[in-house]
């Protein structure tokens, strides 16, 4: 089978219709046609087996979670989803392999409309690269660099089960813990696109998305605002099964570094927060304050009693040395 | 060093400034402002080490190239080049291969005003994938599908060169050949922009890069166009490098399933031949018409004595079984 079968094949059947792709997979460029008055917002990830997703990772998984992870870039910039291109590196020709992937990544892309534009398959080590846009009006646009001293600092859903899912996967004398709900979190992530628009409807929201662990994530808005941050550990959301895996005593340097839930973390003002409560109350997504921007720089991480705890950054870094 | 300061340094370095990219690197996403009117044209490559490029390619050579090949892809649509993400996976942290790398891609870059928009950076056997965007008025949009019965077919530059340097490269006892020039074609191949958007001027102009040889690529116009093709051997334009190489008999095999030149295959009807030799003349681009697009399905070659010459088709196919 030649690679324009190939393409033919999966890419072209995991194609959502959508009136603003003009000419999609088959030609040398797909051509689109932007929405006036709007903004694109592009990102681009890559996922390597054995580094992004341990190498026993079922294919619909890593076909969920690439474009989950991309989906979640557009999330934190407050964008609607719209375009995806997919690059996929494979060690040979497994049909079976490839339809499975494409089932997991074409669930995610149908629940948000998301048209596979086009890509390219290669022979190689197993490795995927995708490319997202989405639109966003200017004025809706959350960024790193938004946050202020004073404002608090939020974070959606819970944190640290992704990481406790790895955990699980590696670890064989944790298989009798009951964690598929953190396994789950760490092979199918949210995509928190609804939350990324309602925070648009607010002025001057910094956002991102905690991809390598909240100290690192927060870090990153902190210092694209020149700020600092607290956080109250006492107030981070923790799922029943993360608390209870834990005793209900988290190992905070795991939780505080645990990436791979693609949650978001974001920055209002004090005069927000009532109205903001209230709207994501009303679409039913849990948001939870766990503490404030300040102008002094660093972030510090206060217990119940108010003593500080020192947690080392360790979130996943690929090239630490 | 982080992955973080990786970016900061070689590809905010590379970024170059356009209007239209309201936010580049640093954020979730790039933040890009389309221009009314035009319509977006999209395309994705990924280039493996040992596959797209021999190993011992030098690294400006790679970052050179993988630009150049999805740039060559905005050329075959008409396209002008606007924005380019890039995701690198590296075995290592190598300082001075990003280096190199970034310089001949940057090289490119610059002189197509393409602004490096986001990328990612990952460990992992090297691998280079890249998406391209550029912009395109509606109805200049060249089209694979767009071939008629009688229309001429044109190629510019020359064919069969890289493939030839790539032997050269691969081959030790040619080291004397004097091929320098077939390896630069296979190193830094063409991106035929200007070309692309002289076509666009013209209407139902159909058109492909080159990218695994004339045969392969014509045959894809033809299955769009749901036409045949007849090509003149004797027509085909050669370098003096390969003409001397090959004692002026040309082996058709090779040169017909040639990629990696990157020149522009395209078909106009008769009536605009003229016209269009004339403009691609005025701005001094060598093309040369190699054929006619026919009714019956199938490329037919031919030898100057008209006699037919079997060619098999075996352009690179990732996956061929």
């Amino acid at each position: 089978m030649s690679e324009f079968d190939l393409i033919n094949q999966y890419f072209k059947a995991a194609a959502v219709k959508r009136d603003d792709v003009v000419l999609g997979i088959g030609d040398d460029c797909a051509l689109l046609s932007p929405p006036p008055g709007k903004q694109l917002a592009v990102s681009t990830d890559t996922l390597i087996s054995g580094v992004h997703f341990p190498e026993t990772t079922k294919a619909e998984d890593i076909g969920y979670k690439s474009l989950a992870v991309n989906l979640s870039d557009l999330a934190a910039m407050g964008a609607e989803p719209a375009w995806v291109s997919l690059a996929i590196s494979l060690p040979e020709l497994d049909h079976a392999w490839l339809e499975n992937f494409m089932s997991g990544f074409t669930e995610l892309a149908q629940r948000y409309s998301v048209c596979l534009i086009g890509g390219d398959t290669t022979r190689g080590p197993l490795s995927i690269t995708i490319s997202v846009t989405g639109f966003v009006s200017p004025e809706a646009v959350l960024k790193r660099s938004s946050a202020k001293a004073g404002d608090a600092v939020f974070v959606t859903g819970t944190l640290g089960d992704a990481r406790l899912g790895l955990q699980a996967i590696l670890n064989k004398s944790m298989i009798d813990k009951n964690l598929a709900f953190c396994i789950k979190r760490l092979n199918r992530p949210t995509a928190n696109i609804l939350a990324g628009q309602l925070l648009g409807v607010f002025s001057d929201i910094a956002a991102i998305d905690i991809s390598d662990g909240l100290l690192s994530d927060l870090g990153h808005i902190c210092t694209s605002s020149e700020t600092g941050a607290i956080i109250n550990l006492s107030s981070l959301p923790l799922s029943n099964e993360l608390s209870h895996y834990y005793h209900q005593k988290p190992d905070w340097q795991k939780v505080l570094n645990a990436g791979d839930d693609y949650e978001l973390c974001f920055c209002c003002s004090q005069q927000q927060v009532s109205a903001l409560l209230e709207k994501f109350t009303k679409h039913g997504i849990p948001i939870t304050q766990i503490g404030k921007i300040t102008e002094v720089k660093g972030i510090q991480c206060l217990l119940e009693d108010g003593a500080k705890l020192d947690i080392t950054q360790d979130g996943y870094n690929h090239f630490a040395t």
